[in-house]
C-alpha cells in the first residue's frame, strides 16, 4: 500500500501501482469522468501512470490551466498525425501547448500550407479524435529513438534525442502515431470534441535565424464544440477591439518607421485623451498628498550604477549615451526612482515632514527586441503616472492602505469593476536573487498583506514574483473579453533609500532610513489606454472620451442654429463638434457612429423652431427632442454617475 | 581733397589726412567732445589716424557698443601700466574689451595677486588716466617687436609676434608705457574718469589646459563715477535676483551630482509653477487653434539625417544609442520638429483642413561643455512650449501674425513690458550657409516684416542671423536690470517640408508642399523661469506665484480660526499655507517675507472676534483689517489686472 496525500491534506492508502485515474474514481465517478491530468510529487505524470511511492497528488480537469495544458499538448498530437499523413515527408520538430491553444512547428518540404488547407486538416484530426485512442507512454533507448527518426531523415529529432540522456527519453503513441514527447497527456484523443487550426506563420528551427525557417501551424481545441464557437466569437471579438485598429480609427495614435519601431506619436486626439487621465489624477493625488516634481528623461550612468540597476539590466537595455567632448556617460531613464531619491537627497527632511510623495508623469525607456513590440502594451518608451513615497517604518501601513484607496478610485472610475490583487513576495528558496536584509523584506511583505486584508481586496499571494528590491501588490484586472491584464503596481522599496543613503531626523534627533513606495495607478499611460480601448471596445467613459457630442444640421438652412447649439455645449464645457458638410444626415451619423460619438445631436425644423435638440445615442437609441440644457443636465448627470470625487 | 561719407548718406569733402576727430569738429563741437573711437571703410581706427582715400566713416560715443569697446580696451592698457609698476616682472599676455569691461592675462611669476591689492590697482590706474595721456598707435618691425619683448623675456608676446606678419605689427604707447596692439583706442587716458577691479581667476595661456595658468584680472571703467557706482549697484541687485541663488531659497529646482550637470531636477514649488506656465499657456493655445501632441524623446538616427540635423550638429551633440540586440541607432531629441512632421504625414491632408498647429510641451536634450553651463540658463535638457504650423502659401502672412498676437499676449501676461524685435534674415554673401531656394526664403523673410509691420513692432532687421533652415523673428526683452535676453522665436521654414516630403491636396485636387512656422513664446520653460525669477526677484505675478497667501495664527489660541480662513481660501482657489508653528509672529513674518509670499494674513483676538483678516503685503505695506470675503475679492482683482484672457 502507497499513502496518497490529496491537495486538500487528506491522506489515503491505494495498492501500489495504483494510478491517478484509478484514484479519481476512488473519489467520485464525477470526478473521474473529468480528470485529465494530474502532478504526482510535483512532477505532471499520465493519468494511467502506475503510482509506486507514497506522495502528494493533484488531479486536474479542464478548468484548471494544467488541464487545459495536457489537453492542448495532446491535441498538437493528433493534429501532427493529421498533418503527417496529408502531407507524407513532413518533418515534425516540435509542438507544445502555449496560453491559448498549440502549435506544431513543421518542416513541410516541399509541401507549403495555408488557409485553404485548415479544413482538411481539422476534419482528419476530429476523424482520429473520434477514434477515442488511447495516449500510451512507454520509454526507448537512445539508440532506437534516433534509428527511429534517421530513417525518417528528421534531423530535427535526431538534434532532439542527441541532447537527451540515454534511458530517460520516452515515446507516445496513439493510434498509428507516434512522437517524441516527455508526457502530460489526457487519457484518450476522444475527450477532444472540437479542433480549429487558427493560422500559419514562420519560425526558425530552435529560434535561431541562422537555422532553416519551418512553419509554424497554430490550433486550439475544446472537451466541447460550443466552447469553441465561443473563442471564436471572442476572437473576432477581439480583432474588433485591437487597440491598433481602434486607435488609428480613432486618431489617437500613431508609430513612425522614421522615429522608430515601439515610440508611439500621439495624435490630438489621443494626447488630449492622456491630458485627461492625467489631470483626472493629478486632482485626485493633490487630494491624496502628493506633489508633483519633473525630473530629465537621462541621467548618469553612476546614477544607476549607485541604484543597482546597472550591474542587472545594463547589459539589456538601450546603450550609454556618450559626450563629444568630455569623458560622461548618460543612461536613458528606465525608471523614475533614482531620480526621485535624488530630489529626496537635495536637503535634510525631519520626521515631522514626512511622508513626502513626490509624483511625476515620467516617460522612461526601455529596449524591446522589435520582434516583441506589440501596438501600445510593449513598447520602448512611456509614461508611467509614478510617484514614491518616502515615509517612516510607522507610516507604512498607514500610507500602503491610502494607495489602495487611490488604486480603487482610479479602476472604479474607468469601469474596471472587476479585479482580484496579487501579493507578489519572495521565493525563501533563493534568497541570493533579491537585494536587501531579510528583516526589511519580512517587515514589507506583512505591511503589504496588512493592508490588502483591511482594504478587504480579493487577492492571492505568490512566492517568487517579487522583484529584486522589493514586495509589491498588482491590481491583476479582467477586461470585457474576458482576459486577465496586471495593472497598477504598489511596491514597498527597503533598497534603494539604503543604496541612497536617504535619511531623516527621527524625533530622538537621530538619523533613521526611510521606507519608499513605489506605485503607478494607471501603470503605463501607453499600456492603460491600450487595455481602455480594448476593454470598452473605444467607447470611453462619457467624461473621457474625445468628442462628448457631435451637431447634425439635417441641411445648410439649419447650420446657424447648430452653431449656436455648439456655443451653447461648449460655454458648459461639454466637448462637442459640428458636421456642416454637405452631406446626408444618414451618412454623417454613420461617421459619428465609427468616431464612437457618444451623443449625435440632430438639429432640423422642429428643432429650430422649440429650441431643442433630437439625440441619437451611439448604438442607435433615440432619446427624443429635449431642451439644450436638459442635455447639458443629462450629460453631466451621467458623468457624475461614473466619475465621483476622491476623498471630496 | 577726399571724399567722407557719413552714416545718413550725407558726403562731404575734407583735405586729405584729415582725422575722424577733425571731421567730428567739423561737423559740432558738441559731437567732437563724445566722439571717442571711429569706424573707416569697415575698419576700426583712431580718432587720430589721418584718412587718406574716399571712404565711408562712423563715428562713436560712450552711447555706442563700438565706443564702449575702444573705452574698455583702452582701459586695459592703463591697468596693465598699473601692473606692471606694481608687480614688477610681471609678464602680460592679452588684454581685450569684453561684454560689460575687459580684462588682462598676467603671468604675475613670484606675486599672487588677490581682492586686497584691487585698491592700490585702481589708485594707480585713475592716477594714470588723469595724467591724459595720447593714445600713440606706431609700426614696428617684427625684429624690432621680438627684441623688445625677448629682453624682457616674455615669451607670451614673442609667440603672438611670431605668428603675425612683418610690416603689419603695431605698438600703442601711453605714457611710459608700450604694448604690442592692433588699435582701437579713445584719443586720451584722461576720457577714463573711473576704474574697478572686479575680480580674478585663473585662465590657461591661449584657453589650452596643457599650458601655463595665467592671471585673469577683469576690470571695467566709465567716463563718470556715477555711471560706475549705478553698475556696481546693480551687480549688487543682480547677485541678490541671481535665478540659482533664489531656486534655492525658494525652492524651486536643483541639480544632483549623480543625476549630471545640466540637467535640473523640479522640486514641487517649482514643478507647480511650471505646472501653471504650461497650463495658462494651453489654455490661450486651445483658443488659438492649436492642438497638443506627445512624441518621444529620442528618434532614430535616420530621423535627423532626413532632418538634415545630424550632418549639421551630430558630432557636437550627445553620440548615438546603441542598442543591444538589433543594429539600430537612436540620438537623444535635439528639437521637436523632425517629430512633429511625422505626425503630420501620418495621414493626407486636404487644404481645407489646414494650418495644422501641432504644440507639445517638448523636452529636448543638447550637449552643452560642462564649462558653459549655467544654473537653468545654459542646460543639457530643456522643455521648449514648441509648436509647428503647417499651412498654405496664402495662410502664411496670417499665421504669422496670430503667433505675434500670441507672443505680445505672453509677454504682457507676465510684466515684460519692455522688448523690442529682431528679424533675422540671411547674410546674402554667404549663400551656401543656407538650406532651400533662394525664391522660397525671399517669400519667407517677406513674410515676418510684413507681420511685424503690421502688429506695429519695435522691430530691427539683422542680417547673417537667421538659422541654417530658415529666417525667424525673436522677442528682445529688457528685464528690470536693464539687461537684454533673446526671448520667443518665431520661425519660417521651407526647408524641412521638403525633407519630409510634406504635402497637402490643394483646391485643384494636386499635392502641394505646405509651410511650416516654428514658434515658441517662452522659448524654454527652463530659461524663460530663470529670466523671470530675475527679472521680478522671485516676486512672480500674482497668478503664478507658489503661495498667494499664508495665514499666521498669532499664538496657539488661534489656530483653529486660522484652519477655518484657510479653507475659504482654498475653497476660492487661493494657494494658502499656514503657519501653525510654536514661533513668533515676528519670525513667522520674516520667513514669510523670505518666501516672498505675496500676503500675510494675521489672525489675532480681533480678528478672530470680527471674522476678519489683517493683511500684511510682502515687503511691509499693511491694508488693515478686512474680511475673508474682501482678500478674496482683492487678489482676484489684482490677479484680473495682469492675467487678461487670450482673445476671449
Amino acid at each position: 500500500m502507497i499513502k496518497i496525500t490529496l491537495p486538500d491534506g487528506t491522506v489515503k492508502e491505494y495498492s501500489k501501482g495504483s494510478t491517478p485515474m484509478e484514484i479519481a474514481k476512488s473519489i467520485s465517478e464525477g470526478l473521474a469522468r473529468n480528470v485529465i491530468s494530474a502532478k504526482y510529487k510535483d512532477t505532471i505524470v499520465e493519468t494511467v501512470t502506475p503510482l509506486n511511492e507514497d506522495g502528494s497528488l493533484t488531479l486536474y480537469t479542464w478548468n484548471d490551466d494544467e488541464g487545459k495544458k495536457a489537453f492542448w499538448h495532446s491535441s498538437s498530437h493528433i493534429v501532427a498525425q493529421a498533418l503527417e499523413e496529408l502531407f507524407p515527408g513532413a518533418k515534425l520538430t516540435i509542438g507544445p501547448a502555449i496560453e491559448n491553444g498549440f502549435y506544431y512547428d513543421v518542416d513541410f518540404g516541399e509541401h507549403s500550407v495555408s488557409e485553404k488547407d485548415f479544413p482538411a486538416i481539422e476534419k482528419r484530426a476530429l476523424e482520429i479524435a473520434r477514434g477515442k485512442h488511447d495516449f500510451k507512454m512507454h520509454p526507448v533507448t537512445k539508440a532506437d529513438a534516433l534509428e527511429r527518426y534517421r530513417s525518417q531523415g528528421n534531423e530535427f529529432k535526431v538534434e532532439l534525442i542527441e541532447n537527451l540522456e540515454d534511458g530517460s527519453i520516452t515515446f507516445c503513441d496513439h493510434d498509428t502515431f507516434t512522437d517524441l514527447c516527455r508526457g502530460g497527456h489526457i487519457p484518450n484523443t476522444g475527450i477532444v470534441k472540437a479542433i480549429k487550426i487558427l493560422n500559419v506563420a514562420g519560425a526558425y528551427w530552435r529560434g535561431d535565424e541562422n537555422n532553416k525557417q519551418l512553419t509554424r501551424v497554430y490550433g486550439i481545441s475544446f472537451p466541447k464544440q460550443k466552447e469553441l464557437t465561443e473563442y471564436l466569437q471572442l476572437l473576432e471579438e477581439a480583432k474588433k477591439r485591437d487597440h491598433r485598429k481602434l486607435g488609428r480609427e480613432l486618431e489617437l495614435f500613431t508609430f513612425s518607421q522614421k522615429v522608430g519601431q515601439g515610440l508611439p506619436l500621439w495624435l490630438p486626439k489621443g494626447a488630449a485623451l492622456r491630458e485627461r487621465l492625467e489631470q483626472f489624477l493629478k486632482k485626485a493625488q493633490k487630494k491624496a498628498g502628493y506633489e508633483m516634481v519633473v525630473t530629465p528623461h537621462i541621467g548618469q550612468k553612476e546614477l544607476y550604477v549607485t541604484s543597482g540597476h546597472y550591474e542587472k539590466y545594463g547589459a539589456d537595455s538601450f546603450q550609454p549615451i556618450h559626450t563629444p567632448k568630455e569623458d560622461e556617460e548618460f543612461l536613458l531613464k528606465p525608471m523614475n526612482c533614482p531620480h526621485h531619491c535624488e530630489i529626496y537627497n537635495a536637503r535634510p527632511f525631519s520626521y515631522r515632514e514626512l511622508p513626502k510623495r513626490y509624483a511625476e508623469f515620467g516617460t522612461v525607456y526601455r529596449y524591446e527586441q522589435s520582434g516583441e513590440l506589440h501596438g501600445l502594451t510593449r513598447v520602448r518608451g512611456f509614461t508611467q503616472d509614478d510617484a514614491h513615497i518616502f515615509c517612516t517604518h510607522d507610516q507604512l501601513d498607514a500610507e500602503f492602505k491610502n494607495v489602495i484607496d487611490l488604486s480603487l478610485y482610479v479602476l472604479g472610475s474607468l469601469g474596471f469593476d472587476n479585479f482580484k490583487a496579487q501579493v507578489s513576495v519572495r521565493d525563501l528558496d533563493t534568497p541570493e536573487k533579491y537585494i536587501g536584509s531579510v528583516e526589511n523584506w519580512e517587515k514589507a511583505e506583512h505591511a503589504i498583506i496588512n493592508a490588502a486584508k483591511a482594504k478587504g481586496l480579493d487577492f492571492v499571494i505568490e512566492s517568487g514574483e517579487a522583484a529584486f528590491y522589493g514586495p509589491k501588490l498588482d491590481f491583476m484586472v479582467k477586461d470585457a473579453l474576458g482576459r486577465n491584464w496586471q495593472l497598477g503596481t504598489i511596491q514597498v522599496d527597503y533598497n534603494l533609500p539604503e543604496r541612497f543613503d536617504l535619511t531623516y531626523k527621527g524625533s530622538d534627533n537621530e538619523l533613521h532610513r526611510p521606507v519608499m513606495i513605489h506605485r503607478a495607478p494607471f501603470g503605463s499611460m501607453e499600456r492603460f489606454i491600450a487595455l481602455l480601448l480594448e476593454h470598452t471596445g473605444g467607447n470611453f467613459p462619457l467624461w473621457l472620451t474625445p468628442e462628448q457630442a457631435i451637431v447634425l444640421p439635417v441641411s445648410e438652412k439649419h447650420e446657424k442654429y447648430a452653431e449656436k447649439v455648439l456655443k451653447s455645449l461648449e460655454n458648459h464645457e461639454i466637448r462637442a463638434l459640428i458636421d456642416n458638410r454637405n452631406e446626408t444626415v444618414g451618412k454623417k451619423i454613420r461617421e459619428a457612429e465609427m468616431n464612437k460619438t457618444p451623443f449625435m445631436l440632430i438639429v432640423g425644423e422642429s428643432e429650430e423652431e422649440h429650441n431643442t435638440v433630437a439625440i441619437r445615442r451611439h448604438g442607435g437609441e433615440d432619446l427624443g427632442s429635449i431642451g439644450i440644457q436638459d442635455f447639458v443636465d443629462l450629460v453631466a448627470k451621467e458623468i457624475n454617475s461614473t466619475l465621483k470625487s476622491f476623498k471630496n
